[in-house]
């Protein structure tokens, strides 16, 4: 290959930025697409890049991957590990990571595209090749659609996409049907009323409030869903007070919500404001709270006839036994939106980054939970190869399957 | 009087800056000072001023007033409210309000220090006013007392001081022995496991155990103090978390405990230790958590022959009934270091701020707590008038008991 | 004295009966009236026993003891221990214990019923003798004045009374004004839907529910209540479900709230209410919580002058320094309902049965809230000696203070 | 058929008997054997019947039906419902019920040993028809199989058993592999520290000990376990106290646990301990607390090739579409102790009772969970018909694919 897929990689995870800030990546990208000899635009859905290779009659296939970071301090000791820092939606500086692997998607990405570029006597077709921004905010696509993503490129026959994920590097993870929960991202602001930290019977204290709530958000999962269904409620930040002595006269707290189907959302989100309009209740609180969506997922349901296409092709290329089915992941995604919503399918596959050995070892010590960093974890760290080339190949592979 | 107390007081309550930052705030005093024709030294324990009027033989009677704001966002929509900000010691920029009445003490020592300098041919003794930073810190005396004021002033025969409070403008409360309660701000950092806000189980919640720990720590209030004895176990601050799908590594509390005396002390700290350590084990931490002190304060304590003394003279001077048993407060001050280092007796009150009309009102409904801005609401504040002039009069007739 | 109160003490305490089941207990104290010569009506209220001394002109003076025991299991090891079972008002079958001392109340009025009567010759005026059923149901006294006491019987001039209490053996304590709480025993039945307890989804879950409106109902005395106030808010029972793997329809809670006054009352049932309902809704309960009151006890206030003059008395008769002011306490009683019902004043004093050696001991470790079995406790076993005595000798020298 | 089937089963449900105590239970289904000429044991395995019909060469067929009622308190408003009442372990006298169809199950069985007896001449084999005690205490089976079962009896070739279940009556359900989930039935007594209910500093309460267990035992299946996996951790009784004016000394939990699989087992119970363990810490509790086994139940596990058999017979004989995959229950047997010991195939199945037109009605408002009682409800009442048929034969086609 032309391009220098570690060093491009190990950039970008020097350099993550948060969603909807991505324009050093971006310069990455158009950099290596330049290099490549590609067309394409910038700042498409505020952030993102598209470029098209166009090589006569034949599918339109959409690859994409997403570009942005998280507000994790990494902490993975790498030589090439990010001290990056970001301003946050709320103005608040945070430290910033790809604790989730979108730079390699995007390296991925940059390796398929040489690729693809390099064999155009081979198939014919269209690549629509989509760096979107801003999945960590569930709102990246939604953008790039708004700014008219169908109208100015040809739309998808298909769409692809892939994720990094703690397999064993090598392995690709897929399955038809729901592939990734749905989920929705709401605020919940629980209004108090402020006071003296010595004098809380004159004050409505927030913290308790919001304490209340958490503890019994917990009996969603554990008493009203189906044991045998999936269901997360996450309170992921909690925020109120500024100093010990101040009651202060609101908490925030953000959550995270996630479900295998629609159904299941609209029981869970009325379960949620139950439970948060009744402890600001329970609490004498003057105002009801305040429930705001951050931002709304889909399920990720990959196309049954696609899926098995592409798992034919991927054991084909790489050897029996190198896809397996990896189950419902629990985690969500915003591609889906480009399926949704040009009415193409869709398949979406995991690829694996983390060393066998180290993989086969958990398994046998019944560690795999604690031992492998996950996504979003400070200490997510693929190894370098063979993740890159696999996840190279594995976007190849796919797109040619689907182009002719 | 020559000095305009209205328009130094608001001009304060406009600007009010954080502890250790009452920069502004002491250029104001200075400013007043010099007006005066008084000495000063600037900089005493940190951000602190001292003044002293030697007017021939007699007691040292110390004043003190503390200076600093609060990160409190003011609601009061007054025409002085502050819109001032500030940045905390974590970093984080606030908002800062005079939402404790410091202003006020700053505004009524400059008012009783020109009365003090007027009058010198009827009284002798030596004044020494001391304005003091960082009171909400808890550690603001202490700076000024690690900075020599006994050695580099007149060391107190006795110390006095006043406090803004929600009684009806005019009154003035003090009871000798324990006026105000011993307190200890501490801090707590729960450590979890961070992770993937969809995959639960493979980190440990720190959000959840901070929920846990919040709600188990009032049981230390309703269950084990005796029910007759005063105890607070505030939580003003948690926070964990920078985004709604990611689960954090840790949560942090910030807590304001009070207590009637050391003994309690002791107790309440033991089993804030005991739940908070026990929360972290049931979470499964493979940490404990961190607890650090952010400060203490002594009980403030009225000598008894001096507060009668003072309760006569004030009662002398501004008519019976002026004076009343306002009960301990739960509240908690550091003026106590400087009487509890030097050895000699304190005399603190509080004076009222309070529309008398508003809150006989009030009293009549039944409706104080809820009516009544208490000190570090949002909300709280002052009537000017006569406010400015019983804070003055009070200052200057106790001085005036102890002076000869 | 003709009386062998040791021998009548440890029967009694070998044979507790439950409250308005006092009918062994009525038998033994009929026995000994009988003994002294003494006419007595049985069955009044219920189980209660009123025997009347006329000796010419002068005050009336009520004398009351109560004699129900409670449902504890006796863990004393003392070789005159309880092992007496009764059946509750729920219809179980449940251990009885004379652990809060009522067993030494009759015996002490027994006794000073025997020397008032032999020293008719130095006293004048009219001694009625109330052995009270169902104090601990908080129902007894009521009960009496429902079946006619104040008509049957001289109406008092004063109300005498005393209560055996973990004081130092031979210490009397009493103050004026407020001396025993005000306090309210509720019942709350909280409504879910039962089911599987693998398909909790399918249910409502009660114990839950009840969990949560515990935690909660803890924030009522640690963030609601004035921290100088005393209130107290005890579930001191819990009951649902009858087998680990069915999920129960419904929860029950017993309360015990104590206050100092009627406003406190009135805010705590509310925010108790407040509470239960609250958490109800945050269950998805379909049918509102059932909340019933057990017993309203009115605060146990001492008239001012009488307690001086008993105060006064008592020091004569047994030397100075033997009365103390123990302080509120914040249990309650229904010895209010003859003062206030009557009109008449009120001294309700307690009396010390604790060892004096083991007493100071446990001051000395700073131990005695440890070390010192309180009333209700399995472990409250009173010392014979001098408590007996004491008690017989404070209640004749007190009714002879209010006789002429 | 000479029995008749809707009189002995309402005859059952009017008279329910608890675990171990069916003897009436016993009583009836003898009296029916003999009715149909059968020999039989009584009182195997405590009160278990057993009966056997040799009928020539061929394999061994156990088939299973359990006996016994529930503590529940029925309000199914049904003619025949129950008003019985039992006295359960602890000694309580509590309602029975057969909320969970044993009733049914007896029922059934007795009719397709009818069937089976009248038709010797179609098969040849040998029956052993086992009515176990005691399935609710996860105890009857291995009663019966320390009792002798396997050598008193010829061993199985294959254990065969149904359920009644809520789906719609006539529908079979039955899935190779794991059909029911593991479990455990775990006592728990946490210790606190009894006295007077005023006085909570004095005790260490066992009421809010046990709440704030309750709570935290929430967050095990919300946050420890993986959201795609099944578990199931149910407080199915809690109970303290005998009055609300006494802290009790100790409060008792029963637990139910589910899961999948034996590694899920050591997970869950061990989070359980730990937060057993630390709830009690947390309250400074002096003893540890006591946790107990109730039962222990293994998965019950469908074998694969049996259960295609019996699908496929079952289809035959009811038509196709009869059988549906129920999925997993997270209800628990203790029947496949029977195939583990024996080491024989079973097939466990289930068999629907509810009118059909409800629930389609149910199922198109969404409302199953709500409107349909499960089983262990108090309104649990399946219809008579066409359920007593079709468990009938039912059991007869599934005796009859397995002998010869």
């Amino acid at each position: 290959m032309s391009l220098d897929l570690e060093a491009i990689y190990t950039d970008l995870h020097r350099h993550p930025e948060l969603s909807f800030q991505e324009t050093r990546t971006a310069g990455v990208i158009t950099r290596e697409l330049a290099a490549l000899g590609l067309d394409y635009e910038e700042g498409v859905g505020r952030t993102g890049v598209v470029t098209v290779i166009r090589n006569g009659d034949g599918p339109v296939v959409w690859l994409r991957a997403d570009m942005d970071g998280l507000p994790v301090a990494e902490q993975t000791g790498l030589p090439y590990a990010s001290t990056a820092r970001g301003v946050d939606p709320a103005g608040q500086d945070v430290p910033v990571m790809h604790a989730c692997g979108h730079d390699m998607h995007v390296t991925a990405m940059l390796g398929a595209l040489e690729k693809l570029n390099a064999s155009q006597d081979e198939w014919s077709g269209t690549v629509v090749a989509v760096f979107q921004p801003a999945e960590e905010y569930g709102a990246g696509a939604q953008a790039m659609i708004a700014d008219g993503v169908f109208d100015r490129y040809p739309k998808p026959d298909i769409v692809l996409g892939q994720h990094l994920t703690p397999l064993p590097a090598g392995t690709i993870g897929v399955r038809p049907g729901t592939q990734m929960a749905a989920s929705d991202g709401i605020t919940v602001v629980l209004h108090g009323r402020g006071g003296h930290g010595s004098r809380p019977h004159s004050t409505i204290d927030p913290v308790v409030m919001a304490a209340a709530t958490v503890m019994r958000l917990q009996t969603i999962v554990s008493r009203e869903v189906d044991p045998r269904e999936m269901a997360v409620v996450t309170v992921g930040s909690i925020h109120a007070g500024l100093k010990n002595n101040i009651i202060p006269a609101e908490a925030t707290l953000e959550l995270s919500l996630r479900y295998p189907n629609d159904t299941a959302r609209a029981d869970i989100l009325e379960r949620v404001e139950r439970v948060v309009r009744a402890e600001a209740a329970a609490s004498g609180a003057e105002q009801e709270p305040t429930i705001s969506t951050l931002h709304t997922l889909p399920p990720t349901i990959n196309d049954a006839d696609s899926t098995a296409r592409l798992t034919a092709a991927m054991d084909r290329a790489f050897g029996e036994g190198t896809v397996v089915d990896p189950g419902m992941f629990t985690g969500s995604e915003d591609v889906s939106w480009f399926a949704r919503d040009s009415g193409a399918p869709l398949v979406y596959w995991f690829w694996g980054g983390v060393d066998p050995q180290q993989y086969a070892d958990a398994v046998a010590a019944g560690t795999i939970s604690r031992d492998i960093p996950t996504n979003h974890s400070p200490y997510f760290a693929p190894v370098l190869h063979p993740t890159i080339e696999r996840g190279v190949d594995a976007l190849t592979v796919a797109a040619r399957e689907f182009l002719t």
